[in-house]
């Protein structure tokens, strides 16, 4: 099937798809969970190959990393199914209603996007996240994942189609694009008519090419360049566990520490403790002139340190002399993710989260929290750091729109 | 000022534009309606140069009346600009708030989108309605009218930059873009770095071209093919009322009927009837074969017709044998803004509001209510007709995001 042809055909299934029974949805997503447990030697068996043609191409350890399914990864794709079985269906709720003067009532549903297409990278989990979350909030999913992953991809997507097809629903209801040509992206990112929204998941590349290119409405997900800033009054030892945290729990994830900013007042008590806190893993510093005062033996910090996401064990440090200098420099140098000041300071800590232009601004705590999970929300399907539509994780409201109905009996305007 | 100097000076006023406080905004806002009618003459100097261009460059009648300002329209300007001061200020309403099981508080707040840019056509008093929502809810602005009302818009900011001046704020919080080429908002829809969201008012084709090169979010607003569905079981009289006032009431609006779809078993009793009361303004009634088997002589409905905004006293007609044939002809041509069903038959009119996939769908109700003013949110920027973001008539919590603060002492992940 073509892209335009795969695009036809789940636009067409936009109003079935809204109109499935939350007990449908459920119990399909039940079904998949124990059927991706039970598909589970077929999806090894193609997810090797995708690892040998990965290997023999030369894709880093890293990136095979992330590829690779065991039998625990795809049971943990099955719980994440479970969970967004267990979750609340968004769909329906009423968000709003009042009576008019005139006697009409008007109120504020909440309805599905309709189509919605993912394109992501080398992580075959992703394909089943996307459904789940897509299918869950009454949406019609359209899956183009990268060519490392393709046949694990095509593996669970059968998988899928078996269980739509069990339970007397469309296969188109979710396709994956089997063309992972450019051309059949590009192609992809203009069928407004077809497709309500786009979402990148994946590297700074990807997101930036869909952005430009996209006439379709996108949210843009992911890119972090997360400060911790350590104000003159903070907690030394609070600080410490905070940054050993936010740099070193995870290290190749948006919400992760990537710059400390830290008060001159602070620079003494904070940096040597810091250095062999974060040496255990080493982790490599890169200070500005004034942090070089006391850590003596690190590498200089450059302006282009300071806007870099590195993911990995490296850490820049910027010293400022007041909570305003720490705020300017964020938002210059931030991605608009998840900010975090050390304070005991009352009046600092409200200015850094009222100033701070973040999609999560906190106080006296590790970014890592910036998740879907941790917010409450359940899954999500990434985490937004633009401002329209959604901001911040995003659950299954953030895949969902609204219409009015309005009921009247006979009223036109004067 | 070339177009990204005023994107730059423009997103450097973001957090002033945020901070300010309500009542220096409310108080800006009242000195505004106050010197609009102050300057009234320099502002209708400034427009009679537009209008003489426009007639000695053969502009329609049609476009010199929208062009033409008057002191009663420029007194119905200050008027809108006094309603926005009374509205609610959205800026710092909590939407949200949990604490998670490891003590922290998350909560949701509302924030200003940024920097605001508005691309407009001819029409002087969209200069002030946007600067009046966007720095309500405090954004930055950017006016790019059209070149026809090029001389009205330069006059009313300079307006707009007297009382800001004279209230100690900044000009650079509202610039309009003097560059009117094409070139000029070519930039302009690729500055993303500076400009959070582009709304572009006007006609169709503005809109396509504003979605289709804009790497800045886009709402797109506007166009409406709205139809009225007279079910089998309709109120007669009722749906001769809706169907005349949707029509003729205003004509050139979104909100406006385009399309009659009526169930064959209603055709008898309501079309010679209409046609009496839509002849009284001239209406061209352009029916299928079915239709004019009773209204002989009318011309024929083509398939290009269904798919018509006229904004015009033209009317399509087609004939369905249910209100799920309906239903699919709504959903096919329509553009999503607005759709009336006139039924007594209850489940056809909630299948109708379920089914329909529309920013606004009425039951027995005319079309026309579409409206920022009539759903009581007071002003609006514009109807989206698009699902992210917003849908139907966009208010000043339209032009907000939202951002997380949230609370700790000292959490890390585990």
């Amino acid at each position: 099937m073509s892209v335009l042809d795969i695009c036809k055909a789940a636009a067409e299934q936009k109003y079935a798809a809204g109109a499935l029974s939350t007990e449908l949805k459920n119990k399909t997503l039940m079904d998949l969970a124990a059927a991706l447990i039970e598909d589970t030697d077929v999806i090894l068996e193609a997810n090797a190959k995708d690892v040998k043609r990965g290997q023999e191409g030369g894709m880093s350890q890293a990136l095979l990393d992330r590829l690779t399914l065991t039998p625990a990864r795809i049971e943990g794709m099955a719980e994440g199914i479970r969970q967004i079985a267990a979750l609340p269906d968004p769909i329906g709720e009423e968000l709003f209603g009042i009576k008019r003067p005139n006697g009409l009532l008007i109120r504020q549903r909440r309805v599905p996007m309709g189509v919605i297409g993912v394109i992501y990278e080398a992580r075959p989990n992703v394909t089943v996240d996307v459904f789940g979350l897509c299918f869950k909030s009454g949406n019609v999913t359209i899956m183009r994942g990268g060519k490392d992953a393709f046949d694990s991809n095509k593996a669970i997507t059968a998988t899928i189609h078996r269980v739509l097809s069990e339970n007397g629903l469309s296969p188109d209801l979710a396709t994956m694009i089997e063309d992972t040509t450019h051309e059949g992206v590009n192609e992809l990112m203009k069928l407004r008519e077809y497709v309500d929204l786009l979402i990148p998941r994946g590297g700074a590349g990807l997101i930036r090419s869909v952005v430009e290119n996209s006439t379709i409405p996108v949210i843009e997900t992911g890119t972090g360049n997360c400060h911790v800033y350590v104000d003159a009054s903070a907690d030394i030892d609070m600080a410490l566990d905070i940054i050993e945290n936010a740099k070193t729990q995870r290290i190749g994830v948006c919400n992760a520490c990537e710059s400390l900013v830290v008060h001159k007042d602070a620079s003494e008590a904070l940096l040597k403790r810091m250095k062999e806190r974060l040496d255990k893993y080493n982790v490599e510093l890169r200070a500005d002139a004034d942090a070089k005062r006391i850590l003596t033996d690190v590498s200089d910090a450059t302006e282009d340190d300071f806007g870099r996401e590195y993911l990995d064990y490296i850490l820049s440090i910027k010293t400022v002399s007041s909570v305003d200098e720490a705020i300017e420099h964020i938002n210059k140098y931030g991605t608009g993710h998840s900010e975090t000041i050390i304070t005991r300071d009352y009046n600092n800590g409200r200015k850094f989260q009222d100033q701070v232009d973040a999609a999560c601004v906190y106080v006296n705590a590790s970014t890592r929290f910036t998740d879907g999970f941790e917010f409450g929300f359940g899954a999500e399907i990434g985490i937004s750091t633009q401002k329209l539509h959604a901001r911040g994780p995003m659950g299954l409201t953030a895949l969902c729109s609204t219409k009015f109905v309005i009921d009247g009996d006979g009223q036109i305007r004067g």
